[in-house]
């Protein structure tokens, strides 16, 4: 049994009591054939393993790579180097599996987002990616324990559809019909009564109807589930896949619904610094990296923290339609 | 503003006091031009609205039909009925929507699951699909719940794939090119190339591909989403679209996962306990009257409950594969 483990993201919480620990994860860095910094994936930040000099044969310190999977027995201790309270002296290292150096593409060095798209496979790996998908993760539970705490029931609505609910834009066809020489009708049209659901069908492009529907027997209720949209726009208005959220309520008036949405992106964001403020120190500070190549008059000028702290220390404006048409009228950037 | 309407699964814990309350909901019937039940979806019971006879005109009287849609603004007193601890005198009845009872097709009765697939529309409110969703519903977020506790990591993995990740059957097609006259190569076969992605895609069958990626950067991830398999079989073995739940986990040997396996079911079976007592006792009545149906020699030993109070009561076995060979080559069921 492994699970006796101690994760890393609790392990960094101790205070360093000669505690004998048992840890797993993957190399970030090996220096000095003495200085491991293991990372498992429960948190950006590595604990630093302290082998004993001599100890270890060369032909297994070779294979202490960026990459390789450890299992490491040792004792918690203070740490010397700065920026980390504590180390693990290592008293028993088992390789687990081994990381060709020479053919990990990973380095221990910031990687441009592009580059990684191309190794998508591995790019949970680095701190960016890691950061964004522990956000995510975190976002989309608080998601569900937001509706539920009001008594919302969640429904998985279909994703093989044949309504089109929103005359949304293109969809993607469904089909298990032979393309190369599908039945034909009469008129040479396509006979779907022989495809699998006997009838044409499409990916949904919305939940909508289906969580109207439950709305009007359990009240309220919400969709978060994957939606589908066959525009080939690369912008960022639809991607051709994405997962959404739709609550659908029943009783609500325009002021109810406009203080579930506000409540619902507070809410959001609260429990986002709550649990990620390690990951979204990691990305505040990356993200002001970015700001520094923009010319002066373009950043901006509250950082990412700020920016969310903004978001949930005030009430979000209503206005009317007409005097939202007003203020973009004498916007700066309204161009007659 | 509707929302400050008292929910009816809350109501029904209240100690009767005279309090003023404001609800929403739908009839369920109306006795003696005197008695509504009202159902909000919060639970399957109801709260009776009692009317003060003479108020109300016949022709408001005429609209309290079964499912027509109330407001109701009254005083919460002591109930004379039975089976019920408190009851609401009106003093405020508005109908917000109506319905024709010459049209509406569910009855205060039990209907067959075979008529209700003929409506699904409107089978959320009945009380056999409202105990099944809100069980639904709260089995769904202890998932959520049981691997956020656990440090997981909710990956969404893609729907659209060019990867058949088990071999797991029959796939479905997803396409946008024209299908009565798709482009082709010059030896006949389909030119995928102008395909929305560039090449030939399908629904996917599982997350694991992602998942195992995740995984070995995350340590412990789980995927929960849609699923899919086109095979035609109408058993239960393989829907046409379900939604999987997929954990995957780095530094876990076959004990950790089995464990993992068991906490995992009992804890879900203990949350619905917890959260879903009374959906959970309205199907075992149900279930109960169905046994009765059957002869005495196959009727189950155990009720719904005393079945899953056994799943938490008592440790899985766990036995090689030899084993279980032996045990069901003994079985009275093994026909030589």
């Amino acid at each position: 049994m492994f699970n006796n483990r101690i994760k890393i993201k609790e392990l960094l919480t101790w205070q360093p009591q000669q505690q004998d620990v048992f840890i797993m994860g993957w190399v970030r860095t090996f220096r000095n054939n003495q200085f491991i910094a293991l990372n498992d994936g429960s948190t950006n930040n590595n604990i630093q393993v302290v082998l004993e000099l001599g100890k270890y044969e060369d032909v297994v310190l070779k294979r202490i790579t960026t990459s390789a999977a450890l299992k490491v027995k040792g004792v918690v201790i203070e740490s010397l180097g700065k920026g980390q309270k504590l180390e693990i002296k290592a008293t028993e290292i088992e390789i687990l599996g081994d990381s060709d150096p020479e053919k990990y593409p990973l380095q221990p060095k910031k990687h441009s987002l592009e580059f990684l798209r191309e190794i998508a496979h591995l790019r949970f790996r680095t701190n960016t990616f890691g950061a964004v998908f522990r956000i995510r993760h975190s976002l989309a539970f608080s998601v569900h324990q937001f509706f539920n705490d009001k008594g919302f029931i969640h429904l998985h609505t279909p994703i093989i559809t044949t309504s089109d609910a929103e005359g949304a834009g293109e969809t993607f066809r469904v089909s298990t019909l032979p393309f190369d020489n599908p039945p034909k009708n009469e008129d040479g049209s396509i006979d779907f009564s022989s495809d699998f659901f006997g009838r044409s069908t499409n990916l949904t492009v919305s939940g909508q109807l289906e969580a109207e529907l439950a709305a009007t027997a359990f009240g309220e209720i919400y969709t978060f589930g994957p939606t589908f949209r066959a525009e080939n726009s690369n912008t960022a208005r639809h991607l051709a896949e994405f997962w959404m959220i739709e609550p659908e309520m029943a009783f609500y008036d325009l002021e109810d619904n406009a203080n579930l949405a506000e409540d619902f992106i507070q809410y959001l964001i609260k429990k986002v610094i709550e649990n990620n403020a390690e990951d979204l120190e990691f990305l505040r500070l990356r993200l002001l990296e970015e700001e520094k190549s923009k010319p002066q008059t373009e950043r901006s000028e509250l950082d990412l923290m700020q920016k969310l702290q903004f978001v949930i220390e005030n009430k979000f404006e209503r206005i009317t339609y007409t005097e939202a048409i007003e203020i973009l009228l004498q916007s700066s950037h309204y161009k007659k």
